[in-house]
């Protein structure tokens, strides 16, 4: 497991951002009991539900649970109150010194309970790169990719936190063709992690309450077996080419601490539909690193995403189907137009026709076993320069 | 809401079989405290937790609590022992009087939490009658049908108990047109409610393990906005076409009960790949029957189902992903060789071009507001004759 603070992080230079204002879960820390809520600081994670609980913190009663269920329930203005408070407790440092757990005595776990997790494909590039390496005679993007936000259901009850080793999954590949997956892939992808109060069945999230349901943000890897979703996906998409895991990264970060990271989303032809638009229609400036063994393989920016949070919201809801606090939607994979910034070794390697050739003279197509994957992303700070998004990590074990 | 128990079944003769042993989950009763574990009994609920506590029942913390969650963690040997003792309590009604709670004073409630929902493809007839209703000039099914049992997750939040009404869903139904479903349908299905311990990540479940993780069995209505459907699922599947509600059974069937329901599995060409093959590949022999508005219109036979729930189950888990209980598997649409078999309105009226005439002179291509579904099913019952399995019921409201 990894926290993704500065002190194991892979970035690993000494100029490499803070981890900004967020939150996770950690267990142990040689301290009996539950799971208990943790911040990212330097070298440690600072204790959120003691120092809550002692000094006069705002909703001790939900910063003293073990996980972040509570407090994604409670909605923004609780939010705001605990990040406008939290943060005020790390600017002063050295009042937090008995409230600090050092990050190797601690585990990570999942901060949240996941309700239902939607992986979007809200990037233009990813979606029409896919569409020109599977069916290269055809129209790179399907004709609703730019009228609906398309999307899936995945598995909830697969999703782990950063660190967890993902097995290599096995099934088939083809007409009687089965075994372990040839074609094991990342997608590097924003996950937006919703709160506040559960919605009611039949009544859409209108765009200008969309974001009062986006708790925060996390770094989500989309694991993939390129080569079972092909086969298994005709006509009901995905199902075991992805739900054997989905990774996210320990700290989820509020909202409220990207304020500085809201950009224009890209222009779009056409417009979408009058209920997909208005002010809160914009995307966020996350500059996302994927790292392969440590070397860095790609840059993916988030501010290219087609798609915007608040839309995803929206679009989600425009059924009727209520939300629940814990719900997760994934951007889809993010990339970029240029070749270094393509968020999936499907899109890199162009269907493993051009494998990517990496530092030590060896070559990937796809991912072998053993090989470790971080995604990391910074951000525009509130107070200028930029913050960590911590990362997302996993290591391929071979299949059982 | 609607228990579906004899007094309120719209099966409604004399005749009709009583429901079998089963559990189920109400709340009210004139009782305070939360909702109670209960089963069916003629015109009344038998509160099974009560029972249990008092009359040394098996398991009485199990049955004692508000859902049946506890109980389907517990595993088979559990599970045996439940249905056997209800079996013998409910064999003896005159020392259960002061157990009973009379039908219209309680409010059933979804039985169990569910985890996650994954809806399967597994009838032949439908797949083909779907494949030859979209692509009247293609295959009638993918060339993957008859290799993999297809299927993807829907959404575990929107799954409501039987007698929830069903708000007509709005949505994109084509480029730059919204608005409400004009093509709002059903799906008759058998839903298998998992439970057992969580498996582990990265150990497939075996064919002659499977059913040790399938407590029970509810009957499915998987509500579908087939315009909304068409225009969203290139390439990820459904999503908004079906996420807005899937209704379930107040009852679920114990797979035990179901002991002389089991059958051989229609024939296939190809064969599975032996991972999908063994002792356990074998159906369910319930015969459903579909009401609009109390008029029967089809009564699709599960038998017939070409994919069998141990191949479910082990499909599911051949990448390696984990189950957990409260994993809610959906069979997919059931429907017969004849059209008064078809389990849903997209074949009854053959995508809309053959509207089903009905008793009072009106006809439907698709539901109309008003409406009221009700699905139906009996299996054999181990003591011979037929039991119910309980309906599962909705009616259709106007879009907000």
């Amino acid at each position: 497991m990894s926290l993704g603070s500065p002190v194991n992080r892979t970035v690993g230079t000494s100029a490499a951002p803070p981890v900004g204002t967020a939150l996770g879960v950690v267990a142990g820390a040689g301290r009996p009991g539950p799971s208990r809520i943790v911040a990212p600081m330097g070298d440690a994670v600072l204790d959120v539900g003691a120092l809550a609980a002692t000094r006069g913190g705002p909703h001790p009663e939900l910063l003293g649970l073990p996980n972040l269920d509570g407090l994604l329930g409670a909605g923004r203005p609780a939010w705001r109150e605990v990040v406008g408070w939290l943060s005020e407790q790390l600017a002063d440092p050295d009042r937090l010194s008995g409230y600090l757990l050092p990050t190797l005595g601690v585990v990570p776990v999942l901060p949240f309970t996941v309700a239902d997790y939607v992986d979007f494909f809200a990037c233009e590039q990813h979606a029409a790169n896919a569409g020109r390496i599977i069916r290269p005679s055809g129209e790179p993007l399907a004709p609703n990719w730019k009228h609906v936000p398309v999307g899936y259901h995945g598995r909830a009850g697969t999703v782990v936190v950063s660190g967890t080793p993902v097995i290599r999954p096995s099934g088939q590949r083809g007409p009687g063709d089965a075994g372990p997956s040839r074609a094991l892939d990342v997608e590097a992808e924003v996950g937006y992690v919703l709160g506040c109060s559960d919605t009611a069945p039949g009544r859409p999230v209108p765009m200008d309450e969309a974001l009062d349901h986006v708790f925060g943000v996390v770094l989500l890897n989309d694991w993939s077996a390129r080569d079972i979703q092909a086969w298994e996906s005709r006509p009901l998409g995905p199902l075991l080419g992805k739900s054997f895991a989905t990774s996210i990264s320990a700290w989820v970060t509020p909202l409220d601490e990207l304020a500085a990271a809201w950009v224009e989303p890209p222009p779009r032809d056409p417009q979408p539909l009058p209920y997909l638009l208005g002010p809160t229609d914009r995307g966020l400036d996350l500059t996302m690193e994927i790292r392969l063994n440590g070397e860095l393989v790609s840059t993916p920016p988030a501010a290219d995403l087609y798609w915007t949070p608040a839309q995803l919201v929206t679009h989600l809801t425009s059924n009727g189907a209520p939300l629940r606090a814990g719900d997760l939607l994934g951007s889809g994979t993010v990339s970029g137009a240029r070749r270094e910034q393509r968020g999936c070794f499907l899109e890199l390697s162009w269907g493993g026709s051009e494998p990517v050739a990496l530092a030590d003279g060896s070559s990937r197509a796809y991912l072998q076993d053993g090989d470790e994957v971080t995604i990391t992303a910074t951000a525009p700070a509130r107070s200028g320069g930029r913050l960590s998004l911590g990362e997302v990590k996993g290591n391929v074990l071979p299949a059982l």
